[in-house]
């Protein structure tokens, strides 16, 4: 019987397994949270990061990370980014090599700055590994609500296999083979819905929000084409679509965060609100870094970043990134 | 002393007069509505189309053409796409050669396929003409949040001085001179905005929505190609960003006719009931017509169509045009 096992009890690896569940397959989670196992097994939900959801009777929770994996096709890592390769390095000696890993996780190491899928292929050399990415809150996929990501992977064949497992008629999986382009998007998306956020955290309007949107989209383009990514890639599910959602939704914690920011509190105490990992914060110092490194020109990631790491008045970085004296509309979203 | 004329009492004419007055400048609003006339001239107010906005007293209406005109540098035509034409005509014989018109109507007209540039130059031979456009709700402009516009022309210079005129610390303007890019995705995304106030009104969430607003930006940039566009012009503020803005705010009267359609009402119910104009109505016609020319594929255009004006069933448009079976994103987002 075909078996996908979650790692990792949040929101969208629970929305994830709840909908192949509702398919008729049978999902394991692992979780460290002995609350979370009880919350799921018992309860029948995840009241911390996917609350009104329940939860069907063949997904069963696990803290042994074995039991989760064991007799399974699929062990998707649903982890923030930064722990990717911890997870990877433990799951590593239990697999066999039919099995194929997918995440869904959407960053870049801090420091070393590679993609999830090379932290994965680098600690995991037996298996193929999928990204899955686009835009898809847990909130709507755990309901049934129609959504539509992307699958790449070096093995396409492999990406193919998983996109038949998870496709259902609210749940449309397509293929795209530009492994880099969907990650760079769907990391990178992050940052910008963390300064949308601030836009609407300190006031401003949908004008406003558009045109930050309109401007970081080609920044995403520029680093991620400049990273060996398709522009074609960025202008689709992963890219463009995935930041659509994430700037306009109040489900992105993303956005959920800027707006606190926005509205005067610190990263730190945003992030502690938010209560689950603001990818967009790692990703504005990695692609702050790579835009230094390959001589990029980002406006939105340097004023976030200085928001974020230097102490920078909210207020004043957009007021000066929305008020530089350029006249031609490509001087607008250029540079 | 320098003054602007409006001609058509809507909200956007009336919130660009008050943005302009705040300025200093001195403008005119010319309406045939009597009731409109006093409201703006004694009671200070547009409570049909932008109320709650308190108009400053250096912005007169008139209900004569000719006063409103008079001395004015610039003539801004602020009515409906439809009877652009009309009220070309009538203005013509007013005009000495130094005043620059600007239009900010958003469509094609009906049978000819005509812009809005292409008609008034059609109209009026001795004036340059000027298109402005992008992510600019009323509501916003004329309470002075942030906003950012592009201005298009044949005669960039004529282009430029309206930039100047126009510019402000919250109303920032741009230049571009991809004259055909900027008035068909300022046309065009009409249609996707009424077909993404649809799937709201269905019930579907962010994801979905998200997914449609990226398959919509490709048949914006495949039609607008054919016709003359520069791809790059619909990547920016009067195609992507004005995009965004119309599909997700609850501003737009184009979503929210949507909406209603997608509540089970008819396209004549929604029109009476958003009360304006509904511009994405005949914009879907024309391009539908556009695209049977051209031989272009744009699948919500046509699902648009056939709910529009062949009394399809607004929910299994949707449902059509999600489930088409296609596997690599490439053919999701191209056919």
């Amino acid at each position: 019987m075909l078996k996908v096992a979650f790692l990792g009890g949040g929101s969208f690896g629970t929305a994830l397994a709840v909908m192949l569940a509702k398919k008729g397959i049978e999902t394991t989670i692992w979780t460290i949270d002995e609350h979370g196992v009880e919350d799921i097994n018992i309860k029948r939900e995840n009241s911390k990061f996917l609350p009104e959801v329940t939860i069907p009777s063949n997904v069963t929770a696990y803290r042994e990370l074995d039991k989760a994996i064991e007799n399974s096709k699929v062990v998707v890592l649903a982890v923030p980014s930064q722990v990717i390769r911890i997870v990877s390095r433990q799951v590593a000696p239990l697999l066999n090599k039919d099995q194929i890993l997918v995440t869904v996780a959407k960053g870049i190491e801090k420091g070393t700055h590679k993609t999830m899928s090379e932290i994965m292929e680098e600690e995991i050399s037996t298996n193929p590994v999928v990204i899955l990415s686009g835009p898809s809150h847990a909130e709507e996929v755990s309901r049934g609500i129609p959504t539509t990501v992307t699958v790449s992977s070096r093995d396409m064949e492999a990406a193919k296999e998983i996109q038949q497992i998870f496709s259902s008629s609210s749940f449309r999986v397509y293929t795209n083979d530009d492994l880099i382009g969907v990650q760079i998007g769907g990391a990178c998306k992050n940052i910008i819905a963390l300064a949308a956020g601030i836009t609407d955290g300190i006031g401003y309007g949908d004008n406003a929000k558009a045109a930050l949107m309109t401007r970081g989209m080609h920044e995403i383009v520029r680093i991620g084409t400049k990273l060996g990514g398709r522009q074609e890639t960025f202008y689709g599910l992963t890219g463009m679509g995935d930041l659509i959602v994430t700037c306009t939704s109040m489900h992105s914690r993303n956005r959920r965060a800027g707006i606190l920011i926005g509205q005067g509190k610190t990263m730190e105490e945003a992030s502690k609100e938010v209560g689950m990992v603001v990818e967009g914060i790692e990703a504005t110092k990695a692609f702050y870094e790579l835009k230094e490194r390959e001589g990029v020109v980002m406006p939105i990631t340097d004023a976030l970043y200085n928001v974020l790491f230097q102490n920078k008045n909210a207020n004043d970085a957009v007021q000066e990134l929305m008020s530089r004296e350029m006249k031609d509309e490509h001087s607008f979203i250029e540079v």
